[in-house]
């Protein structure tokens, strides 16, 4: 933290700005600019909020240095996180797929769009049982019974299933049907919700708030980390911006941030962000080209009989395409992302954390 | 809803698009242009949900033309609805200040504060009691305690209070303790939290999410009127822009077009838009000017002691300048927004409500 | 300027930075602290580019700490700048309202506007000569021909003329024409044409670009200032965001802000801001209302008529309501805005810069 | 255009809107629906002003249906352009990549940065001569003598050079010495540029505005179409968003829609967009896969010593991985874009064009 006081600040009133930071129980440092004074903050344990001091006298503003997410940071854990769901890894050298429909509407659909993905390339199967509308007016999902429907597609194909939990009510429900949680755009910021998924033990896909700062979403996660559940999957949705041609501004740079900033797999949906068919296969080429590692998408196998999202949602063999063009992508700079971590030492982290009930999440990066 | 087809669509794509447009039960009427047809949909009850068409062979877009809300739209109901929340009205005609600090600390601190914005101006005390935190390490608010200290601050005042419910978990008390109790900008679309709110008799403070369009807080508000519940007070507290000077940007228009499209009271939140003092009595100024119901603002009586957001709460002096100017601009074209209901036929629909013990809210505008 | 090392960043990682930092020939200071050092770089003479930083071996990021705008800063001049436009002052204690239509059409019409507007309240004309236009067959303006109307509505009604050049070609005989040269939002980054207002005698009304920051907007007349010419008026008409219920999304932050950070007088344009004529007059009691030193509007006695924005321009009777209604607002706060400049020595300045043939506009602030 | 009116608009009110409409020369045609009445207008010839209606009695809102631009739309020439720059083709099939420095600092420098590129796979050399700055005070390039060293590196290297032209004032010059003349974002609405521009022989690669819809930028393209200049590059850059964490947020969604509404080729630059080096790279990689024609890179074979812009410049290690992988992720999908142009057909019309000497950037579509 730095504090900026104004130029031609008292010499009192730069004492009494060290006072006060000091009271508060850090170490204020003065640093005589040419023009204006700079003190430095010093050895404060966790985020310093900037309110403290910008209305001291004669402050100009208070900027901050340190980044406030601890547990997520790639600073604490310099490796990789690849999560485990079921049989399918989700991280460092690996390119996940999830698909389905937007929102279960009935068991033989399910299935049957379940069959054409897993065939076309999909590992994992998405599809809404309790859906978020901006209308009260809209239809809501099929709620429990999406969730049964689910359970059943996953028997049946093996697939694992990813289905959102938009409420605390709902998610006991949830957590007991599903593979993966998935906590929405419009919940990103949801507090208790997010602790809430912090006392899960199943893995969470956590969506970008369409107007989040990549800082707010990493501290999203640090929510359910501190909870206490490391298996958290980022997931960049588009945020809202002022361009009128897809529905939401896919901020594909936030891959690589995040990826430097945070130890945790990063996945994109590319249906969402679009709100248009014909957008999503060059964006999900793209995601995969900008290093993601997994894609999230919308199919059906009829999208003009979907109750919900159809515009958005890719006909079967559009799909088996995507599915082919990012394998091939992936396949060429795979290898230059790796982080050069010591295996076995993450390894053998991993095996200590499953003794203790801990952490199953993590596994060693892929060589 | 009109449906748009792409230059040189074949007469029997035209006709296929009829076709489904009257499938879904709608009625469909083409209208050849110089360069296109585009084919209007009509007979609609409530919004049609544009995707059911985007993907229609030939169709180039499908365009909305009715607005999706009903009962909280002026066309619903054209006289301004006034909220009653103990002695206070809040709505046409009137100027209603909420002041207090962010954040519940101790109880002779709140009854302090709450004594000097009293004598200041403020009609009603704010103040949280839940804080929904960016990071799982700030100060979350005192929860039940700080609630049974806004009911003392109103048994000692006589001030009604409102404060936030941050979740489902914590309505039931909140709701319990409150006179208004306010949904958040990051909870504007936590669907379940505003049933809940639907389901309560409570009038309820609705924040504008920090990327919400208008329509889309316009919904918000409809989900709790859907439920049951009428008084809902809306409130703009800024979006979130390129902007880097103030920590949102205060959208003042959205009030001025607020008031045409809905019968709602809006009011502004300039503490939070601005995030620094010096912007706040500027920003309320504007506010009551731009033809605002009320204003809540943060007062703190040691703003540098606060222990969230110190530095936007004002000084009690501060806050009573406020309250003087802001009072005179009220005064100079209150007359002009008069929407020139019949008050007669409104007070009866009123003292018909109460009678069905429904809509209690409702009063009739002032003259 | 701060630049932050990594976590672990080895001493001589840090001995490096020292290095390159002071071969630019700055001054550069180590601060050790909790968890990594920063180094302050102190003795630059005006801004200091963060790229050649950031790309040291172990920075994580530098950290801008002073602003880059010099001669627009109220560091450099803490009295308000008044500027004198024929008779009207513009700028501290002083409202000045300018009107008009978008574009002139004709001679007869804009006289018969120029006054409408000058008895319902106006102080200064505008009216469009040149417009630029989305698209390139959309009316372009009369050109030179509107530019003598202007003359003439000026010789005969007594006001002066404000009027936009749209680009570096048509600077001369704008400048000729008219006593003050807008440049729009769209060339608020045009170098080479605040490069020619910088030369120019004549006051300058400098609108704020659709996506500016308030720092680039500020460096925008410091590129005025610097070529030599002190008048320029900044003018805040919206920005760009994803609200769509007005054309752009009215800042009004901004005009405290610009004022505590510069001495230059800051206008509104709550016209084009708006888009539309309801928002008009609410935006404008706002924009006095937060304090800024005067508005620029479009009125037009037959806007159904007018063959530009003609949708945003308002009919003289609403024009006189807005005058009448700013006017009261104006009054209420403009004790509580003045700067506390000692006025003999403010005078004594610009006497002293009138002999020297600089800076003439520059006049005493208000008591 | 679609006239919607009010719910209860009286009779009279319809009839009028009508007639206004029909005044204007236009005809219009009332569809009654189930809640309101809309009027749609047909037999436009180009783009309606929505002004022109939204003032009438009883109107609630205009839409408009046509897009405003014609020569640049797909509608208007199915097939795409293929732009010819010395050898190098842009455009449909192809794959371009131009490189080099943010700005020409000396003949050395370039002549070595330009070896470097075309070695490791660029085709187009590009350089800044002039620098549009933010600030008066940073270095604004070298101007002629920038000009003469890129002439001299393209003798050397045979590489076609692009450079910007940052006003009407150095068009002349730039567009003596360069192959293709970049138009800035800064200046994508300067329309006198574009007017300049529509003049030219020579290619013009237009930069996307920074707040610009995709709409706006074909209108600005149209500019350069409407003055008789066929040959215009569209180059994504990225847009301004809230996002903090690079230096514009990278819009890739705008490549698959200007594709889809434009026959004109589009490339992106991400190096602007990001703003930092380590984004370059995946976001080139994300560029390509998304379907656009090309790249403008910045490298510099000593970036830390570069006058401007150097955290961005690529090593030229880096660059080189970029080419490798770029033409890899070209390979996968390329046949897919293919549009099915008639080759035959389009080399006739543009020998026809070539004969009247117009319009020789047309080439045929790739097979």
């Amino acid at each position: 933290m730095l504090v900026v006081m104004k130029k031609g600040a008292l010499e009192e009133e730069i004492e009494g700005a060290v006072c006060a930071i000091e009271q508060k129980g850090f170490t204020a440092r003065p640093i005589p600019g040419g023009e204006r004074v700079a003190i430095c903050i010093l050895h404060n344990h966790g985020p310093v909020d900037a309110c403290l001091f910008t209305q001291l006298p004669a402050v100009k503003e208070v900027i901050p240095v340190t980044r406030p997410f601890k547990l997520v940071s790639r600073e604490s854990r310099p490796c990789d996180t690849i999560i485990e769901v079921g049989e399918v890894l989700i991280g460092n050298g690996h390119l996940t797929v999830m698909a389905g429909p937007c929102a279960i509407e009935s068991e033989s659909g399910a299935l049957e769009i379940a069959r054409v993905v897993k065939e076309r390339g999909a590992q994992i199967f998405r599809g809404g049982a309790y859906k978020p509308r901006t209308s009260p007016y809209a239809f809501q999902g099929l709620g429990e019974q999406g969730l049964k429907i689910l359970a059943k597609v996953r028997s049946e194909t093996g697939m694992p299933v990813v289905t959102e939990a938009i409420d605390h009510e709902v998610y006991d429900l949830v957590e007991h049907y599903a593979d993966i949680v998935q906590i929405g755009a419009r919940n990103m910021q949801n507090f208790s919700l997010l602790r809430r998924a912090g006392k899960s033990r199943k893995a969470v896909l956590l969506k970008r708030g369409m107007a989040a700062t990549i800082e707010e979403w990493l501290m999203a996660a640090e929510y359910i980390m501190e909870g206490g559940n490391n298996k958290v999957i980022l997931c960049e949705r588009g945020v809202r911006t002022f361009a009128n041609h897809s529905r939401n501004t896919l901020d594909l740079s936030a891959v690589p941030v995040v990826k430097q900033e945070s130890h945790l797999p990063v996945i994109v949906d590319p249906s969402h962000a679009a709100g248009f068919r014909d957008q999503v296969v060059p964006l999900s080429r793209a995601a995969v080209a900008v290093g993601c590692h997994g894609l999230i998408v919308e199919v059906h196998n009829e999208p003009e009989k979907a109750l919900s999202d159809g515009a958005q949602s890719l006909y079967p063999d559009q799909f088996f395409d995507l599915c082919r063009q990012v394998e091939t992508i992936a396949g060429i700079y795979k290898t230059s992302t790796n982080q050069g971590c010591e295996n076995d030492h993450v390894v053998a982290e991993v095996r200590a954390e499953k003794e203790t009930g801990y952490g199953i999440g993590f596994l060693p990066a892929k060589i």
